[in-house]
């Protein structure tokens, strides 16, 4: 289970929703462990999630063309609603797996005609035909939007996506697994790459090796920021097929995959041969900052706060005129999940967060370097889900 | 050059629209080059690109984060606002490379407050304060529409992401050039899988050998359809760690990559020892309906006569009850890139359309079977980007 349906909850209360429907592709799955290929790789493909608030069962609405994957996946909603026509046959001779039975068994209910005339149902069906209801603005096309609207006039719709972003904030023991095992696979994925370090080597094999240790191991690649020398300046660096490492080159990852659907996101640097002066003061000024925050963190501590530490730390351990936007973030099944660590506001850490705290530097001419750790938030304070220490990577 | 400019200017032209917007990540990358990597693997982040019917030059609206890409990338586009806060140092004594020139320049200019605020910029220094402007709704948030809306209320915004589609649907011979290496690569993947069938082997182990040559081929893995015997009847299966392949087994690869932003999708079936009859009966049938498609494909063949024409084929070769929504589909920035090949309809084909002709069949208990190639529509006919033939491969 995914869902913190507590919390879930707990929102829809505070916002007075009676119901809340998760609609873009992170949703869905979160809101039911249904992974809509489809509206994962595409935009417009539309499969949502209703819960509503009075604790009642949930709903599915998918594409007749991809219930077979909820026949296949481990879903924890079972009121499923079909639309458009889809062809399986069935050899009536057979004796189906469990998997083909559940997948013939939604075929043998009718398909509705498209998503929206399937969900006004979901929501009749739960007395929802008026009320105050949110809806993920995020994933629902324009069109099925007014749609909705119009086939229910005695309906609110308010915009929920932020809502439910603030639901996965607090994540569940199944996702922190999840992000667990996609920190490791990042974290391996790095080593195989620093591995490869050789003079000549060009960011783009580099990339190859970071890659492949990612695919071997299930992750599936998504950022792939890796740079040389100057070009580690560039902040989304993408591995160039010409650039080739030298001796005194810094190499900056900022790098994470998706594992059975959940993020990494993870920085290391590491230098071929020794590293310059200016390197390895800056470099210890960041991971001074990114240590601050592991000293820091607990449940209850103000997010501007960790912001101001981190950022302080790094001002007064070398880089005097550091400044950043924010110094990380939540992660989940999105990369960028509630909070924002960043200045001002009133947000709190809280139990069971899972955050990146990060010290990226970048500057023209010099280098990128970074920091940048995924770190669960326990009631006891920061734990790691890194594979390495914070320490600069010398190679050779 | 990705953007099918004359194209786009005459569809500008039919509806009447004195500028386009294109906000989804696919329409930003094809109508400027520009791979905004944050509204790639994320939703919300906000991307924009302007072009104007009066053939003047366009403009892209970036997060001041992400300049750094459009330094580094080869974007047509020369007018680039930025919005938001984000740092980034200069070595003042540093000769800087030609990109890191570019981006400097980049951040000299001001920031704007929001992309709204840049986008309006970009427009009104057009003189498109009033006006019809086609707006890409997939990729902007409803606020984001709103706060535009507001903005210039003497223009008409128009949804315009079906528009951008019918402009992408003939390609461009980079393009092509790009499709033709996804689909190379996803051609040298399902080879190296099929050459690790062995009883035993997992379908997740499977398509680890898959993805492996996908990455070292510089593609990045996108859909991962690989089931063996019964599992391959799921229209969209994902491996399994426990299905281990056995003798008599089909196994069904529905797969496809990206290269350089640009999808390939095919389908092959291998089975390890002595194919049962009925899969070969079957296979025959739906291979000969791909074979049909190639002798009839050529500019000006109405798509529903395709359709008709391939699903008769399967039909009278072996399926008498084969029943499809569709047989195919255009390719390139989008996995499903106008022309739809189902039946009914107008639409045609033409010269440089990319299209996947598919004759997919899912038989619950039995097997799914399909054959699906990428084929280039060119003046003389359809041209095959396979890099192998349409044969059953029967292993061992």
């Amino acid at each position: 289970m995914l869902t913190n349906l507590p919390r879930l909850r707990e929102i829809m209360r505070q916002e007075k929703l009676d119901a809340i429907i998760g609609t873009c592709a992170e949703n869905v799955t979160y809101l039911s462990g249904f992974w809509a290929m489809s509206q994962w790789v595409r935009r417009g493909p539309q499969a949502y999630v209703l819960h509503t608030a009075d604790g009642g069962s949930g709903a599915v609405i998918a594409n007749s063309g991809v219930v077979d994957l909820i026949a296949d996946q481990e879903i924890w909603v079972e009121d499923v609603r079909r639309y458009g026509f889809f062809q399986v046959d069935v050899d009536k001779t057979a004796k189906l797996s469990a998997e083909d039975v559940r997948q013939s068994r939604l075929f043998e209910k009718p398909a509705y005609k498209g998503p929206v005339e399937a969900l006004c149902a979901a929501l009749q069906d739960r007395g929802l035909a008026k009320g105050r209801i949110g809806v993920d603005e995020q994933g629902m096309t324009p069109q099925c939007w007014d749609q909705l609207a119009a086939a229910l006039p005695e309906v609110k719709l308010v915009r929920a996506f932020s809502l439910i972003e603030k639901v996965r904030a607090i994540k569940m023991p199944e996702e922190i697994a999840r992000l667990t095992e996609a920190a490791r696979i990042s974290c391996l994925s790095v080593d195989a790459a620093l591995a490869a370090a050789r003079p000549g080597i060009t960011e783009q094999e580099m990339l190859r090796v970071f890659n492949r240790t990612t695919v071997e191991n299930d992750g599936t690649p998504v950022t792939n920021c890796i740079g040389f020398g100057d070009r580690s300046a560039m902040s989304n660096v993408q591995p160039s097929a010409t650039r080739a490492l030298k001796r005194g080159d810094v190499i900056r990852f900022d790098v994470g995959c998706r594992y059975r659907h959940y993020r990494s996101d993870i920085s290391r640097i590491g230098v071929l041969g020794e590293p310059p002066s200016k390197v390895v003061k800056y470099y210890k000024a960041l991971e001074k900052g990114v240590l601050r925050g592991y000293e820091i963190i607990k449940p209850g501590l103000k997010v501007s706060d960790l912001f101001d530490q981190v950022v302080e730390t790094v001002r007064k351990e070398g880089i005097p005129h550091y400044q950043r936007s924010h110094v990380g973030h939540g992660i989940g099944v999105d990369g960028y999940d509630p909070p924002n660590i960043g200045p001002g506001g009133d947000a709190i850490l809280e139990e069971n967060m899972v955050i990146c705290v990060e010290t990226p530097y970048y500057e023209l001419g010099f280098a990128g370097l970074q920091v940048e750790d995924m770190i669960h938030v326990t009631g006891s304070g920061a734990k790691s889900l890194m594979r390495f220490d914070t320490a600069l990577r010398v190679i050779g």
